[in-house]
Formats: C-alpha cells, sequence, structure tokens
C-alpha cells in the first residue's frame, strides 16, 4: 500500500489522463446542440425523481441515512449537480413533479390505454379536463410511452447494478481499451429513438434521462449524455442516414418545440383514472390505504384554513407561534407516497409526527388568536394575552379535558366557536361530560336545548386505548355522556356559550324499545326506516321534498388476493379481490333505537369489529354515519378490503359521478372507458374511482349523494348501488416497490393489534338536480367545521371583556351561497392571500351556476383596502402578464360556447365576480 | 414537471443552502488536524480497493460498463477524487495494494493468528522475511484488526445500500432536520477507537476508510470524513475525556507515527500462510485454481524474459513491434484475482487474451531480433530484415506447423535455439514430424544423434480438441512421431540446427515388452524400477551419486465439500476436502515403455482422465513427468480436486520446505505455526502451502525435491510423502464474493468438457546438502527454457549469411553458477535495465553461497558501457539515495552476524559482487 497525498494524487491522475484511459482529456465533447428542422430530434431531458418520503423519511432522503432500506441521499444529487452544471453550460437539469402551466407530463397511464395511444400517436393529447371551462382551461398532455426513466439500455447511475438497468452500457469511445462501442451504443440510440418515434407526432420526442433518486454522482450520467449528443450528431452520419439529432432539454423546450409543429393534437376531456400497470394490477387500492393518516391530514387541512384566518384576524407575530410548521407538514404529506398510504409504515409515522408537530404550534396560534380578536379591549392587548384555549382533536373518541374537567364552583365552561366558512354555519355540537347536570347559554343569556346522549362502549374501548397509546395519557375514568346543544356562528366570526352546572336544561336521550317491524327514526323532516327484525335500513324518506328511496346499507369485504405467479397481490398501492363476492359482516344487525329532540341515533354492532351509529338530527337534510372498524382480522392468513354498500331502488344505467379533488363532479360509466374499448380484468378493482368529496347516483326522478370525510375509494358495481371501501388490512406486499404488507398496527404498551379507524360519511336524498346545492353546502362544513376552543371562566366577567358574538365581516353580509374563501392568510410581508372559489360546475343547479359577486369591502369591513393585485393561483405572476398557448386540436369546430368568467375587479367597487368553478386569487394591502 | 436550466438550477441550490438543508454552506469544517501527542491519535486513510479484474474485465472496471455484475467504474473514482482533493488540501487518498519501502499493511490473515496478535497487541511486527538477509532486509508490517474496510458504521459509499453498511448513519449535524446524531456519532466513533486501541501498540491507530471499488462519488466519503475529524476534535472534549484525535492521514505519515514511538516491537520471521478466514475456511485452493492459466502466465513469463534480452541485443525498434503490450499484459495477470484463478470465467478469458495478443506482438519482436541478431552482415539490414521465424508455443500438444509442415526440396528445417540463461544450456529438443526420415546436423555440419518417439493418443486427442477450440484450426493430420536430438546452446546465445530429409539418423524408440517383475527404467545414471504386474513406481536410484530411495507415486482425488450451514464449500479461494480419505484414480496401472538412446518413457493411463509419462532423459540427473488430467467427472455432483502423491521411504520428522517467490525456501512443518498454537480444524487444507519453483524433503541422508512448472499448492501429509494439488474442478461456489462454481469448460463448436491440463513435475533425489544445486541450476533452466525459432532455407546459403552460432558476451564467459540475469531490457529512454541475482541462500550449498562476482564487461563483450547507476529494485531511487527505517525489536540482541552483500561497484572493472540472495539493480548506459 503505496502512499500518496492529495497533491500527488492529482498529479497521478494527470498522468493517467496523458498516458492511460480518460480518454475525455483528449477529446472535447460538441454538446452545444439544439433543435434541428427535418431531423428527428431527441431531447434529452436530465432528472431525478426524488420522493419527499417513501421508503425513508423526507430528512433521511436528504442527508442519505437509512441507507440499508433504500441507497438514496438527495444532498449528493444536489452537491454533485452543481458541480457538474457548472462544468458547461450546455448541461440541463429538471426536478420532476409539482405543476406546469403549458404542460404536463407523467409516466403512469392504464396499461391498455397506453397500447391504444400507441398505435394511433395519442400519448401526447390536449386535455380539457373540465366541462364547465373548456378549452379555456386546456394543457398539453404527454403521457411517456414506457416510464419516467430512459429507454431500456440508458440509465447511467452511479454504482447501478439494479437488474432492470442489465442491459445498460456506457460509451466506452478510448480505442486504447477492450470493449470499444461507440458504434453500437450509437445504433441502440438511434433504434430507441426511431422506435419511439413510431408512437409519437412531429419529430420531436423527449427522452427522460432519470428515475428514482438518480444523479447520485452526476457526472455519471452527464458524461455518458455528453458522449451521446457528440457522437449521434457527428458519427450518426456516418452510419445512419445523420437523421437523428440529440441534444439537451427541458420540457419547456420541448412543449415548445410541440407547440410550434404545425400539428393538430388529439383531445382529452376525462381524466386518468383508474390507473393499471397491467391486466391485475388496478392501483385503486391506495384510494384508501391508510385512512387514519388520510383522515389526519384532510382533519388539519381544514384546521390549518382555520388557523390561518385567525392568525390574520389577529395580526401575525413575527416572532411566532406560526402556522407554518403546520403548512410544511401539510405540503409534505401531500406527497404522492404520504397522503396515499404508500410509504412504509416508519416514514407514515414521521409523516404523522410532522403533522402532530405542525399542529402542536398552530394550536398555540389559535389560542392566542382567540384570545386576541374575542378582546373586546385594545388590540395591543392581543401580544400579553395569555389566555389558554383547549382544543379537542380527540372528540371523536370522546377525549377533551377540559370538557370532562369538573366545571368550578362560580365558574362557566366558555366554548367559542369559530366559522371560518363566508356563511352562517348552524350546526350541533357534541361534547363529553361526566353527568347530566348543566345548564347552557348562549351569548345572550338564553338558555338553550340540549341532549345527552349515553356513551356507547365502541367509543369508551377506542378512548381507552388509543389515548394510551398515541398520548401516553391514561385517561381519569370515562365520560358518562355526550352532551349536544345547537349553536349558530357568524361568518369568519364566532360565537360563545357557557355551561356551568345545575338543574339539566338538556333531554336524556330515550331508547326506543318498541316491537314493531318497521321503526322510523329521524326528529325531523329525514325519516330512516329500519327492519326491527333484520336491523336492516329499508328506507329513507324526506318529507319536505317527498322524495322516498327504498334502500338497504351494509358492511362486506373483499378478501384479498395473494397474487399468482405474477406476485400480483392486494397492497398498499393495488386492489386486486381475490374474485370471490365480497363476505357480508352480517345478516342480522341488533338495534339500538335512541331518541331525542335533537337527533336520533341507531346503534349496530354488525359483528365484532365492525360498529355503527346512524344520526338524524333535527334540522339537517342528511344521515351522518359513524362506522368504527377494526381491528380487521387476519389470523386467517387472508387479508380483507372492507366497504359499506348501499343499496337503493334507482335505475342508474351503469352511470355515477365521483369528484376530482372536491371540486369538478366527473360521470363514471361501469366497466367503460371514453377513450378506449375496456377488456375488462377485474370487474371490481376496474371500477373504483377515488372520493375526495363524494359520490352520487341518479335515477330519472331522484338523487343519491354521500360526502366522505377524508378520500377512500367507491364504485358502483350494479346498477343502484353505491360502495365505499373503508378500510383495508393485508398480509402480502404487492411488489410495487415499498416491500411491505399494509398491516397497520397500533400498541400499547405491550398490547399491539391491528389499527381500529372511526369515521364518518354523510347521505342525502333529493329530488333530481337539487342533490348540488346540499353537496356544495354540506361539503364546505365537512371540510371546514367550527373549531371549538374552551376555557374555564366566570360567566358576566367574560362577557364584561369579551365579544362573545362577533364576524370580522360587516355583521349583515355574508357570502353568497356560490362563494366560498379558501384561502385567507398574512404573508411574511405583510401582504394577505386571498382566494376566492366559485363551488358550482356550470349547469351544476339552477340558480347558482351563475356569476357570483363577492364584496371585498364587506368582507374586510374593519379594514381599509389600499391596493388588490390579481395574480396567478400560485401566486408567483400577476394575471395580467399571463398567457396560455395556443393549441390546434383534431375535431375542434371552435362552436363551444365561451364559459362564464368574472370581469377584471373595479377599483373603487372592489366587486370580485366568479364564473362557475372559477377560483381567483389575490394579494391584498391595507 | 417544471424544467429549470442549468443556471436555474444554481441559484436554486444557492437558495437551498440559505433557506434549506445545506447546513455545509455555514459551517466551515475544520479539517487541519494532524497528531497530537499524549491523544489517542486516529489516522483516517481513505483509500479504494480497485481490484484490476475479478468479477468484471480491467476495461469494464475502469469504464463502468457490465454494472449488472458489479457497480463499479474506476473512472467515476478518478474523477470524482480530483474534485474533491481539490476542494481541500487536508483530504488524503491512497491507492491501496503494489509494494512498500518502509511498511506493509495488510488485512488477511488466519483468524486464529489474528486472535491471538489482537491479545498480545503483535497485529503490528517487524518482519524479517528472510532467514538470509536477517535484520538489513526487515519492514514494518501491519496486520489490520478486521479487514481493510473501516470500523462498522463508517463506511459512506454513494449508493451504498449493500447490508454489511446496515449500521452506518452519516452524520446529521443540521438541527433544523430529524435525526440530529452529532453526539452519538462521535461516541460511535470514539468507542470503535478505543476498542482498536486496547489491540494497538502506541497511541497510533489507523482507520482504512475504504474497500472495494469505493469512491464513486468521492464528495460522499469526505463530507462524512470533514464532519467526524471536526466534532471528534472540537466536541469529544465535551463529551468524553478529549483525548481522542481524527485526522487525515496516510500509511506513510501512520508509519513515521509509529516509528517516532518509543517502542519494541514484536519480531516475525517466517510468512503468513496459510491463510484461513474461519474454522474451515483455508484459503489454500486456490494455489491451484486454473492451473493452465497459471501456466500460460509463467510460460510468457519466461517467454517475456527471452524476448526483451533479444529486443535489447537487436536494438529497440521505436515504430515496433514491442514487449511492451506482453508486459503489461503479464502486469495486469499478476493481480492477485488473476493468477490466483479467483475472477470470473469472463475476466480470466480477458486476462488470457491479453496475454495471446501481447505474446503475438512479442513473437514478432523476437522473429524480428532474431533475424537482425543472426545476420552475419552489416547490422543496418536489421531494420528492413523481413525473415519470418516460426515459433510454436503450442508444442506440448504436439502443434507446430513450422516442423509439421513437409520440408521443400533442396531445403532444410532451421532450427534456432536462443538460450536466455547467463550459462550454457544443454538440452533435448524434440518436436512433431510426420515421418522417420530426417538428417540432423548442428552449426558445424556434424550429424547428431537423434530419437523418435512415436505419437501417444493421450496427446493426439488434446492436439485435435484444442487447436480447434482455440485457434479455430483444425490440423491437417496428426504428426506421428516426436523427434528428439540433443542441443548446445552458449549463454545469451544461440546455435542452429538443420534438419533435412533423408535417410534417417534417429533411433527409433522400442518398446519394453519383458516380462520381468521388476523394469529398471533410464538411459543414464538416474534409473527408476517399476513394478510390471501393479505398475506402481518402486524405487529411483541415481548410479552417480549412489543415492537410493524406495519411492511409490499415485494420483488420487479428494471429493470436495459441499460446505454446511457455514457454506463453506470448497471453491475457487477455498480447498475444503470433505473430510474423507483421497480416492486412488487405480490400483494397478498398466505399463507401456518404449526405450532410446535419448530417452526412456513410461506411459500410464491411471484412470480415463490421468494419463502420465515419465521420461528419464540420459544426461539428466531427474525424471520428468508429463501429467495429462482431465476432464474431471463431476456428473456425481462431487467436485473433485487431483493430487498426485510422492512417498518416499524416509523419516521426514513433519517437516519439508517450499519456496517463498522463487527464492528463498521456508521451513514448513506439518500441523504447526511458529507463531501460535495451532488449533487444528483442517488437517489436510491447513497443511498447504503455496509452490512457485519446488517442494522438497530430507532424513538424515538424503534430499527428495520436485520442481513445478507453475505455480500450484502443495503439502506433506504423512512424514515421507509429497503431494502436489495439481487440477480442481468444483460444483458449488465457496461465498468469497467471485459467485460461480471453479468449473472450467472448453467448447470445441457444439461439443463442450470440463478443461483438460497437461504440465510437468521434476523429481530429483540427492545427497543430503546436495539438492540446492540442482533446484536453483534446474529451477532456472525450467523458467528459461530454451526458446526455439523455425524457419525452412537452405542450409548452405543460410550459413553463409548467418552466425549459426554465437552469444552476445564474451565467448569465453559464463556467469558463475549462483549468479543469473533476470532482467536485461532496453528501456524507452534508451538506458538498459539489468538485474543480477545470486540464486542461493546463505548456507544452502556448501560452495555457491559465497559471493559470486559478475563481470559486466564480459556481459555486454561488444558494447562500451558509458555509465552504471545502481538503483533500487523497482529503479525509482538511487541506490545511493536509499535509506531504511530503523525499529527497536523485542528480544533482538544485536548478535546476528552481518550478511554478506556486494559491495559497490568499482566504475573501472565493472565487477558485480552478489552475496546470497542478494538482487541488484543497474541502469546502464552504452
Amino acid at each position: 500500500m503505496a502512499s500518496l497525498n492529495s497533491g500527488f494524487l492529482f498529479a497521478l491522475v494527470i498522468v493517467l489522463a496523458v498516458s492511460g484511459g480518460v480518454w475525455a482529456g483528449f477529446l472535447k465533447y460538441e454538446t452545444r446542440a439544439g433543435p434541428v428542422e427535418g431531423k428527428l430530434n431527441v431531447h434529452l431531458v436530465p432528472h431525478s425523481h426524488d420522493d419527499v418520503g417513501w421508503l425513508k423519511t423526507i430528512d433521511q432522503y436528504y442527508v442519505g441515512s437509512n441507507n440499508s432500506i433504500q441507497g438514496a441521499c438527495v444532498a449528493n444529487i444536489l452537491d454533485s449537480l452543481v458541480v457538474s452544471l457548472l462544468k458547461d453550460p450546455n448541461r440541463k437539469f429538471v426536478f420532476a413533479e409539482q405543476l406546469g402551466f403549458d404542460s404536463l407530463y407523467f409516466a403512469r397511464i392504464d396499461y391498455q390505454d397506453r397500447a391504444k395511444r400507441k398505435v394511433d400517436k395519442s400519448l401526447e393529447v390536449i386535455w380539457r379536463g373540465s366541462k364547465t371551462f373548456g378549452s379555456s382551461s386546456q394543457i398539453f398532455t404527454s403521457a411517456f410511452p414506457v416510464h419516467y426513466s430512459p429507454p431500456t439500455g440508458f440509465n447511467f447511475e452511479v454504482n447501478d447494478e439494479i437488474e432492470v438497468n442489465h442491459d445498460t452500457s456506457p460509451i466506452q469511445d478510448d480505442p486504447r481499451l477492450y470493449d470499444y462501442n461507440v458504434e453500437q451504443r450509437i445504433n441502440d440510440f438511434i433504434d430507441a429513438a426511431r422506435t419511439q418515434a413510431n408512437v409519437t407526432r412531429t419529430n420531436h420526442i423527449m427522452w427522460t434521462m432519470g428515475d428514482d433518486f438518480q444523479y447520485q454522482y452526476a457526472e455519471s450520467w452527464f458524461k455518458q449524455m455528453d458522449k451521446f449528443i457528440h457522437y449521434v450528431n457527428k458519427m450518426g452520419l456516418l452510419w445512419q442516414d445523420g437523421r437523428v439529432n440529440a441534444f439537451y432539454s427541458t420540457p419547456s423546450i420541448y412543449t415548445n418545440a410541440k407547440n410550434a409543429a404545425n400539428e393538430s393534437w388529439p383531445l382529452k376531456t376525462d381524466d386518468y383514472f383508474p390507473y393499471a400497470d397491467s391486466a391485475n394490477a388496478y392501483w385503486t387500492g391506495f384510494f384508501t390505504s391508510r385512512p387514519t393518516l388520510k383522515r389526519y391530514t384532510r382533519m388539519l387541512s381544514g384546521y390549518y384554513l382555520a388557523a390561518r384566518q385567525l392568525e390574520f384576524l389577529a395580526g401575525r407575530r413575527s416572532s411566532g407561534p406560526h402556522t407554518f410548521s403546520l403548512g410544511d407538514a401539510l405540503g409534505i404529506a401531500q406527497h404522492h407516497d404520504a397522503v396515499t398510504g404508500t410509504a412504509k409504515q416508519h416514514t407514515t409515522n414521521d409523516y404523522a409526527k410532522r403533522l402532530a408537530v405542525g399542529a402542536s404550534e398552530a394550536e398555540m396560534v389559535v389560542s392566542l388568536a382567540l384570545s386576541c380578536v374575542t378582546n373586546s379591549s385594545s388590540s395591543r392587548q392581543c401580544a400579553t394575552s395569555t389566555l389558554n384555549f383547549g382544543q379537542c382533536h380527540l372528540l371523536n373518541i370522546s377525549y377533551c379535558p377540559p370538557t370532562e374537567e369538573e366545571i368550578p364552583e362560580n365558574k362557566s365552561l366558555v366554548v367559542v366557536a369559530y366559522n371560518p366558512l363566508g356563511w352562517i354555519h348552524n350546526d350541533t355540537v357534541r361534547i363529553p361530560v361526566n353527568d347530566d347536570h348543566h345548564v347552557i347559554r348562549d351569548s345572550s343569556g338564553n338558555t338553550i336545548e340540549a341532549q345527552y346522549v349515553e356513551m356507547d362502549n365502541a367509543t369508551i374501548n377506542l378512548r381507552n386505548f388509543y389515548t394510551k397509546a398515541y398520548l401516553g395519557v391514561s385517561a381519569k375514568g370515562t365520560p358518562k355522556h355526550w352532551l349536544l346543544f345547537q349553536v349558530s356562528v357568524p361568518p369568519l366570526g364566532w360565537s360563545t356559550y357557557f355551561i356551568s352546572k345545575g338543574a339539566s336544561s338538556g333531554h336524556m336521550s330515550v331508547t326506543d324499545t318498541s316491537q314493531n317491524e318497521t321503526l322510523e327514526v329521524g326528529p325531523g323532516n329525514l325519516k330512516m326506516s329500519f327492519s326491527s327484525t333484520s336491523g336492516q335500513l329499508k328506507r329513507m324518506t324526506n318529507y319536505r321534498t317527498g322524495v322516498d328511496i327504498p334502500i338497504q346499507q351494509s358492511y362486506l369485504w373483499y378478501g384479498s388476493s395473494i397474487g399468482d405467479k405474477d406476485t400480483k397481490a392486494s397492497g398498499a398501492y393495488i386492489f386486486r379481490p381475490d374474485g370471490a363476492p365480497p363476505t357480508a359482516a352480517s345478516r342480522s344487525v341488533p338495534l339500538k333505537i335512541v331518541r331525542g329532540p335533537l337527533v336520533d341515533e341507531v346503534h349496530q354492532q354488525f359483528n365484532p369489529w365492525i360498529y355503527q351509529v346512524t344520526r338524524l338530527y333535527k334540522d339537517k337534510d342528511h344521515a351522518e354515519v359513524e362506522f368504527t372498524i377494526g381491528p380487521i382480522p387476519v389470523d386467517d392468513g387472508v387479508g380483507k378490503e372492507v366497504i359499506t354498500r348501499m343499496t337503493a331502488n334507482m335505475a342508474t344505467d351503469r352511470t355515477f359521478y365521483t369528484d376530482s379533488n372536491g371540486r369538478d363532479f366527473l360521470k363514471r360509466v361501469r366497466d367503460y372507458r371514453t377513450d378506449w374499448p375496456l377488456e375488462v380484468t377485474q370487474p371490481v378493482a376496474g371500477n373504483y374511482y377515488p372520493i375526495s368529496l363524494g359520490i352520487y347516483m341518479l335515477d330519472g326522478k331522484s338523487e343519491l349523494s354521500v360526502l366522505v370525510d377524508r378520500a377512500i375509494g367507491g364504485a358502483s358495481i350494479q346498477d343502484g348501488e353505491l360502495e365505499l371501501m373503508l378500510h383495508r388490512r393485508m398480509v402480502q406486499d404487492d411488489s410495487r416497490g415499498v416491500v411491505g404488507a399494509l398491516d397497520e398496527i397500533v400498541c400499547m404498551e405491550d398490547t399491539c393489534e391491528g389499527l381500529t379507524i372511526r369515521g364518518y360519511y354523510y347521505i342525502n336524498i333529493n329530488q333530481l338536480g337539487s342533490g348540488a346545492r346540499w353537496r356544495r353546502t354540506v361539503g364546505q362544513q365537512v371540510y371546514s367545521p367550527l373549531l371549538l376552543a374552551f376555557t374555564h371562566e366566570e360567566e358576566q366577567s367574560w362577557k364584561a371583556s369579551h365579544l362573545v358574538n362577533a364576524t370580522s365581516m360587516d355583521p349583515n353580509y355574508s357570502l353568497p351561497p356560490n362563494a366560498a374563501v379558501i384561502t385567507l392568510q398574512e404573508l411574511d410581508d405583510g401582504n394577505v392571500l386571498l382566494r376566492l372559489a366559485h363551488v358550482y360546475e356550470a349547469g351544476e343547479d339552477a340558480e347558482y351556476s351563475s356569476m357570483a359577486n363577492v364584496e371585498l369591502k364587506k368582507i374586510f369591513a374593519t379594514k381599509m383596502i389600499k391596493e388588490v393585485k390579481e395574480t396567478s393561483l400560485s401566486t408567483n405572476q400577476d394575471k395580467s402578464e399571463m398567457r396560455s398557448m395556443k393549441w390546434k386540436v383534431k375535431g375542434d369546430n371552435g362552436e363551444s360556447p365561451a364559459p362564464v368568467r368574472g370581469s377584471l375587479v373595479n377599483n373603487a367597487t372592489l366587486i370580485v365576480e366568479l364564473g362557475p368553478m372559477e377560483i381567483r386569487t389575490f394579494l391584498l394591502k391595507f
């Protein structure tokens, strides 16, 4: 072992460069190429797909720790990229994913769709995703012919020995070494380019030169691409016909080249769901995978919206606490392996931890802001307020220390309800309490009606296990009752309620012990009828609207396929039932019905691990279904994917509707795709669609709609049926890289069991054409519920120093029913970001699918608006500077009517017009 | 997918450095540290062990192709190292392996030896490897406590996810990210340093920061080492006692630190063979693995020596051909995975191909040089000579087109024999011919005696299969006879023989058909006696010396162990017999004895795949044994390791001798190690030693010596026995990384079979004390045989224009019997490199183990020596500048006598003195 210091080594390497193998020392590779008219132009687009968190956590990926799971270090990618890019200004690089403005490129498209599009060269299309906007909101969209990796044989990652790249050889262009292969590799390149050209319109093709976590030593890639560009352009002429031209490029350059070509592009209108990578591998499992993470993310997303509003109303504190860390965690949790549930368990834990840390800081923001804005004295006291509002994120399992605590003598439990919606919000509040002797008064001092419901065992069991497992807290005793009372809260404002000990102002719920065959439930207009013998739901009737639909509801599960020789098992990504009909949880379900003035509840234990409470509220047009599912048993070796199914007597003609990202509802037709004749291989999994907001179906006279509390998968497998997949537990990995079954386990001390989930969905029946109004309004309420904050104080003293019922808007104003505030946030620079959205599609509602007017002066009634600047959605561009590319589209006759869109905001009136589905973004200065 | 060009990306990264995770942008790591007195100094020695060719070929490793076998690219290592070293002058790097001058560091030491040395801190020793030189040739030698990798948990290769490094975490020192671990990692570092300090003398320890093909993105390592140096030195003080100090270092710096310490070092005298990494894993299989590659390398090594001599004698042609490519290929083939036989088959093929390409060019050098030097006209004609001398590298399987061809009418087959030795060489030449009507005349015109031996079937079968398989040549017919005649060639000179058609001047060999029980064979003083019934050798007798030893000889094979749960099977590295006694190839062997004036031959077919010819020559004191072994059958699923065993009636007291690199003979004692009490786990494999030159044993009056034609393994498992492992074929991999059984297959068109090998060993019996003279002299002859070149020419015309018998030395001079020319080569710069070696050890021979004098003026009789400069062995240093370090050695009383060494060369006499075993290196100018 001879030793050299660094200086000597450098000398040694230089010597090698002269006498040894560093041929590059002699040869300057020509990389200045760009597109050439008339040639087949190969755009080499260097990129790296760096999952935010998947097999490892985001920070592990960044620093390169935990490499026994995956050799991946983003710091190495960044560091080595900088060195490589500085070497040659012709080199380019893109970080894959986020949002494009003129174009969209992606890999994962249904295998049948892809095959058909390759034949007719329609992988690249003009996509008009919205019925409402039509051609005014279109984007050039390109699905890759294979994947986002390079053509086979052109991956050059350092140290890469993975099998998939077994036929990759670097260009060896030093004739003094063995295996000189320039001609062979250039021919490979040209062959691969021609293969791709055969399925692509125009003479421009894009090669995505990268893959997951590639460029850890970037030079390893660029060195080879330099050579390919050099030799393809120079030597291709000698060996081939010289018609191939290669160069460093980006999606922008490629999009411009496509746009400049005189080509009419195929049109695409619906979306790309569901995705199957092969016959039995539908990626429709992830719609539901990890339902608690999905709910946690959704819940905190709504909470974040409210917290930012309060942060703005109270004035952002530069010293903190901030809502940033929650926003950051929510941003991270939007990664496609995060909220989908396709990350490893430890990574999922990391996502949840970040959310919890962020939520914890945001709770402080909310507590401080509420102290400030409710205080009736000068706003200067905001900064010094030390009032601590308790908030209860575990109300769903009855854990809420401020309401469980004994209310001190002479004090009240002060409940402040903040409403982040732009409309008044009337709701029924439900809190756990220890006895049934309370008096509830509103801000005017009126005693209001209340109802007590006995705490059920399912909730108590969850509470005991999960508070210990997740918080490390052994809750003292268990609350005996739920206390319910109605509240009414003004838009962007709050109301205050005072609960004190005393003779009860509430009604104890009554258990229905009648023996009738049919039991009708519901204190208001909406009724549900149950069979007392089978326990089954029989029909829903709304006496106000006269809609009456026979309907059953049940729980079932699909047995998960364990795969075949192709190892396509059901797993985190893939939903593949074993082919048998789903198993029903029970044939008959004992009923327990409790009734009261505010709510009737139907309690049903479907089987030892499925519990359901159906609630019908006095003033609501929907049933609220609370489901508690788990632990799903897998000791029989069979994974189970649990659904609830509603079977209505409706002729739905294979058709149902699901939302796209909570906005447009897309028409879905069973066993059918608009873009190609579907070969049905998976009659269930292949008909599943993602549901973020809701699902509905209709017949000639009625609509049956269901809204959900988190993203899940759903389908209509038979006419008149809707099913929602609520929970999944598997014993096999689905071979899509995550390596591990989706088998969520929760441990309390030494006791471990499968994850139990609890959640809600909401069922509405309506006349044909009237369902949208319920879906859009209740959808906003579900996403942005009232924010409850609790403290203990003497009622009169509180009233003396606080505003108990107020709105930050003009007290006489509320947003029109078709408009919503979707962002209201004070930015670092003092600007205020406001996003307003029209919540109806064109033609969705006879009255509300029209232009909405929002009056900024009335929203910000107490402030003076100095400046209003409209920007792009992401605020990075002035609206006035935005230009969209023009594209020619096959078969486009230009006759579709222009969509309704709001006009420019008049600086005097400051009224914002919103057309259907329109979202407008403003930066305000006060 | 958003797109950025390189400029933008750079801006992005800078932004990240400010707001994101590139903490290093703020913190300057302090890497200027060096040794600190009184602290535990951890020398971090960055290195990469880059096998020349192992799983991939040398060029594949360099360019990074064939990565499906192994992700390894030396170009990436070099490129990224330069960038990393330029970043910080404190960083250092060494390329592992080659030869050190003051110190030697290595990893592979017997597991029992290592364990014992860790206990008594004797991993680091002063090694005196030569009895002859004693303390005058010692070196500081350090065996690593574990391996040449870093302590567990400190490997930082990019993209590394191999299991062995599962506990490696990079330092995460950005407190804004999760998993901050500075304290934990520094504690790990300090713990690992203390663990190593516990088995190491002085307060200096070395960490070998690298492994096989590491530093493919060098920054990935240096980034972490920067941090460790920084934090260990700064923060260690806070958390520990601050007594650990870390810094970038090299073996030189470490050696200097060791040398500066006031320490007496343990002494080590013998070598480190055999090596076992665990109880049943003796790396003694590779001594024999791939015996044909070993022979090919050895044969070409001798040929290269002769070719360089001729290149010098004729004058090196700057325009080529050169011997460089053969030298290069031989250098590459010296890699430890090459000649050992532990590379993959395709890599082995690459080694062989390089050797063949090099040999092919060297043949042209030899042909041109012989044309030139034998030409009696002015030397100017050298450059234009077009005479083509055929040379026959496949003589061993009777393939030699020039001798097989019909000799043209009026012409002779001209045979030029060149002798690269410094002494006259008398030998019997053997060439294949097609009939028995030849007249052979020497350069003086005298007809000389010849003998014909019928070609045997074993040779014909080999010839037919292998010329087709290796050369693609279907030899026309087969030669009927071997023609043998005696030649005598002057030192560094040549003789010419003329073979013409005519009445034979030779004797046809006679087959012995006598029926005596004992058959004595041999035309000269040395006789061998065989039993005509069993076919077994019974005794050897030398009638000149009177030595007479009863001796049997046989072939056997060990069944290869297929391993146990530790998967320690026999394989390319490991020799692990299955535990049963070896199986004899046969009980009785039919004999065929042919006799003639020059040689008697005993032909024996031991079994269908082992054939042997024993030859006793008229004027030789040894038997030449030609063995032909293969294809070894493995269709019974059992690997076989074939040995020949000689059982002599000698009381050898467990002791035998094997050479070390062809120079010193080391004493070996069965089941015994000098340095520790051996626990015998493998009674056969654990007693195997490498044999490059020979093996011998002795009793009170006689010596039995065997010389070999290639490196093999050998042992003495019972007193009086010597065994040589000649061939191996296995069906299991031995789990040492090569992944694949050592199962050499040769294909001719569609016919594939196991490799057959042919080779020679030489048996000598001698009086006690006299064997060395035979071993040293015949050893030189075996290594540097006569180089034969053939052409066809009219005898008289040849004689008129050529020197037919000449030496380049003074015609009356030859080197003394104890001195040899081991290198004679013209360098690129015109200097001539001459290495002279004494070939006896001190005390080895009563007469020859004395000072030898070599007269340079007489070696270069026809040239004028202008300058003689003595240098180090590798010529990189003037001898006068060489200094060796002084070391204190435990128990060294300084009383051992100084070795005999030659004094400085007197510029007038130019006589070089050589003490026993001395090698002296000179650069000459003429």
